[in-house]
């Protein structure tokens, strides 16, 4: 088993709440009750199950050694206790970023969407975890899934992360997302 | 069907003869007597197999526009009626490559190594692409799969480019390579 692949199911049981389900950009999912994150891979559509969404954690794909070093000694774990409220935003890019060469993405990304620079102002309140899901051996709605969790006195922080991210020049490039807020 | 996933298939059938299997770092891979090249997925072990490989096709993960705009220009297609010659080199890089971050991988991929300045000298005769493994959702024994073809009389000039290659500061973080050479 791939310790590295993640499967979110959004179905009728689960440790996660669905509290709303909003469509950014593109086609919403379907509304569930619970969401349940699995490691590893669910051998078949559990029952009562709406959707199933998988992702790997993998290397980095834009970071530098510096800006590495700020992430690893500002992030916090996933999972700590009062980190009672969670968000799962599965995100597509469309063609033209993919079919950017790596310089010019890299540009987009940190130079001129400050995404590291923005995420670091949010740690260590909110929690995250990417995974790719653009490589899987079979096509798969989204490029990317992001786990986030925090506590409920950081839910603002939160939208104020959210809200400065899609603002910049790199969500142009972003042709669906769907944001689904939890909580436990 | 996801269009950029091929699968080769080590076993009975398939139009390339295998003609060699050298283990260039790591275990080998069992000798077969044919190699199948299947676009899409093969859905179980077909008869008489002894490995399946898969990969995708993906984004370019460390090339700049101006290397970008040499490749495209220099590159041949695959499957040229002269090109009756093939290797397929599946490569797995350990995990201190993995765990480098993009800007010290991206050094010693091409600032030190010149992986696409060499291979832009070998480039129209020995046509090429590259197939990502690494993040399918299941756990593969290999990276990278490159499949490169070629005509006889460039038969040299590969031997070339892999040497050149495997004599990099890149290489040193290869922990299995498998050179699979092929006719037609």
């Amino acid at each position: 088993m791939n310790s590295r692949l993640f499967t979110f199911v959004g179905g009728k049981v689960g440790t996660w709440s669905v509290v709303q389900v909003e469509a950014v950009v593109g086609d919403s999912l379907p509304i569930t009750e619970r969401l349940d994150v699995v490691r590893g891979a669910v051998p078949a559509t559990p029952d009562g199950a709406k959707w199933v969404l998988r992702g790997v954690t993998s290397n980095v794909r834009y970071i530098t050694r510096a800006e590495q070093d700020f992430l690893v000694a500002k992030q916090a774990d996933l999972g700590r206790p009062q980190a009672t409220r969670a968000a799962l935003i599965p995100i597509k890019k469309n063609a033209t970023w993919w079919d950017l060469p790596q310089d010019e993405r890299r540009r987009i990304f940190e130079e001129s969407s400050h995404h590291v620079k923005t995420g670091l102002k949010y740690l260590p309140a909110i929690a995250r975890r990417l995974h790719h899901c653009r490589d899987l051996g079979e096509t798969e709605p989204f490029d990317f899934l992001t786990w986030f969790d925090y506590a409920p006195e950081h839910a603002q922080t939160f939208e104020e992360l959210v809200a400065e991210l899609r603002a910049t020049e790199e969500w142009k490039f972003v042709e669906r997302e769907v944001d689904i807020r939890l909580a436990r």
